[in-house]
């Protein structure tokens, strides 16, 4: 809480890096930038992992616009979802109709969805305290919806902006499509325009939506995994990996999502560094790249831990946001969660008290595969979803003391993990 | 988390009102508004309580300076404590001497302080998980640093803000003036103007400051507190008091502090009346007045109580901030302390864990003279010194989730006291 330094890479990476898509300038920028941050933070070795990315480029400035049944138009604050197929120069149009369920939408089936734009509108249930249950449940909306809406014939889908909370953002991320079927054009709008919208499909059921996309997908990328290693003293072979995801949405500084999660990991490296504590185990910072579109760093991530036959014994991941710490999810064994369960003493003043919540991460949990015991950082909730994947993920959204505090407590369980093993 | 008016409140007390120190025109507008958002909320009624308050006024804005021994001028962002005396129109020039404690102070005497100016910099300390602990340890600096200085001949003093990470607002706050000793000008300078001045009274110890600043105290003006009441239906006499405080300082919105606690208050009686449930005990939403520098609101409460020999079982205040809530801080005899541990388990799931944390609050404090249970929400406290007293103390920075969730929970511990007693 001191002398801590990922507030300051952070900004650095925000303010100086930007937005970082895999593929991108500022990813590679993003990868030079940590390597130099992982050497200054004491890593006895830094190295980046080839890994080969997709490679998606959001083109020009996404619009679209509702024409009301009187010739108005009311322009829609959109943008195009990750890895979705753009619309040609043309545009698309065509007559809307909403889904609350993808319950609705199988009822409907093709006589009720062929040539027509699916306008899904899943809001976050706002009763569930922890806003990443809303998002799992109400994210299938983007994931998987334009896929469902084109095995029926859809032209092309809105998605309602996963957001906590109405406003003007447009809210990205990816979708992925289904090769069975057709890949159509996708976007989300913003949930106040998802609220108008479906107000004014209750009265005028035949208006038309209209929008332009030139985002594609270009060929693979190459990339990096960026890793910085403090090599154990007494069971150097046993590897503890903490990480979080380098790359980010295009459309903000990815300051919560996930500057916040790879600014601690280098913190963790630094803080037991300086801290002169001799670590037993072998501690990996990795700087993960593609979480956001492909997931590709933390597939290579196992690949080469198989190949090289590496025993890896924990791995924590920062992937919530930086905001106050409030537990671990832990996805591990009932042994192992009792071990760990049995620390929770150490982490209470420190605002951490919850070990229940959640589990790793998308990035370390490939390393399932090799029977490592995985945890994720559970950081309070309720402002993530109001800034994720949106222009308002930025810098100042981000609280010193908070970040710092994630920091401390996974220094906390690195360190606990590397004396107690696991 | 779905019906929820506090935050709605909160927009219009910050935006339509806005800042609303005691006496002021925007304090009674306060009262007003409130008086309506208490009837809407559904009281069966809605009163005022006629109290006087301090009438204390900024001014002209202030200025100030630090005089290089070059003859350079830095610039100070700073702002007259709160109670403070004014410097008069010709300001006020001195030699600087920087003192880090009281014991500091107290070994420099009259001999070291005389005729100087008083700069103390006590900053937060960050290791400190709860901030108020760091709050109530260097807030001393300012609540009764001046009249300390006085005793030994200071003519004024500049204190370092009260904020969590440096930054580029003056925080200011109230001081206690000692009626043996002369009132001396006070005010407070930024964190970062702070740290610049430390670092320059190395090199340069005969470095003069001057500030210029035209706040009075005026006499007593009146004001109110407002409440609202659901009256019991089985021990109508028992009253149960959930509360903040409707002023806040000059210089800001007062969104976290305290309008935050006030809409809070409110929520909690339209939620229960909204439900619908038969309340037992006589529940009041209390707006009380003058927190922020004179406490003539709670002092009011508790003197009305005692004449009209109202038995006050519980009393509840929110005023650390709409953040997520973490906890409650009990000020209760053991038994009582027992008996709300037992419901522990029903907040458990809402984020709200921690019952040990704090005490009431400073409005509710005095009703502890006629045996009242007490108890404060416990937020999250990370976030609050970055605009506790500031400029930066804005509607914007409150999350509505945060704030709701933090009235339910409020809601949630009134209800259960009113069902099960206390």
């Amino acid at each position: 809480m001191t002398n801590g330094t990922a507030y300051e890479n952070l900004r650095y990476l925000c303010k100086k890096v930007g937005p970082r898509l895999s593929g991108s300038p500022e990813a590679q920028k993003a990868v030079e930038a940590s390597f130099v941050m992982l050497q200054r933070a004491g890593a006895d070795t830094v190295y980046l992992q080839p890994c080969m990315v997709p490679h998606w480029v959001r083109g020009e400035k996404e619009t679209g616009y509702i024409m009301g049944a009187d010739g108005s138009k009311h322009e829609l604050r959109l943008c195009a979802l990750g890895n979705s197929v753009g619309t040609g120069k043309q545009g698309l149009t065509g007559n809307l109709v909403e889904i609350k369920s993808f319950s609705e939408l199988d009822a409907l089936g093709t006589a009720g969805i062929q040539g027509k734009i699916v306008f899904y509108n899943f809001p976050m249930n706002p009763t569930y305290i922890r806003t990443f249950m809303a998002y799992g449940e109400s994210g299938v909306s983007r994931t998987k919806g334009p896929a469902r809406a084109a095995k029926y014939g859809a032209i092309g889908v809105l998605v309602r902006s996963l957001a906590s909370n109405p406003d003007d953002f447009p809210h990205t991320g990816v979708t992925v499509y289904n090769d069975s079927f057709p890949k159509i054009p996708a976007v989300a709008i913003s949930t106040n325009d998802a609220i108008w919208l479906s107000n004014s499909l209750k009265s005028s059921p035949s208006i038309k939506a209209f929008f332009k996309t030139s985002c594609e997908m270009l060929p693979d990328a190459p990339s990096f995994n960026v890793i910085g290693e403090i090599r154990g003293t007494e069971f150097p072979e046993q590897i503890i990996t903490v990480g979080g995801h380098m790359d980010s949405w295009d459309l903000a500084e990815g300051a919560q999502d996930d500057g916040a999660g790879v600014m601690q990991s280098i913190e963790v490296l630094r803080a037991l560094k300086a801290s002169g504590i001799k670590l037993k185990r072998t501690i990996r910072a990795v700087m993960f790249m593609n979480e956001e579109n492909g997931g590709r760093g933390g597939d290579k991530y196992l690949e080469i831990a198989k190949a090289k036959n590496e025993k890896h014994i924990f791995g924590l991941e920062s992937d919530a946001g930086g905001f106050t710490p409030r537990g671990f999810g832990l996805d591990m064994s009932e042994t192992q969660r009792a071990k760990v369960g049995g620390w929770k003493k150490y982490f209470y003043n420190y605002g951490v008290y919850d070990f229940t919540a959640g589990g790793g991460g998308s990035d370390i949990g490939p390393l399932k595969q090799i029977g490592t015991a995985l945890a994720g950082l559970s950081p309070d909730s309720e402002r993530y979803f109001d800034l994720h994947h949106a222009a308002t993920d930025t810098f100042e959204a981000v609280s010193k003391r908070e970040l710092h505090l994630g920091a401390v407590n996974m220094t906390a369980l690195i360190y606990l993990v590397d004396k107690y093993g696991l």
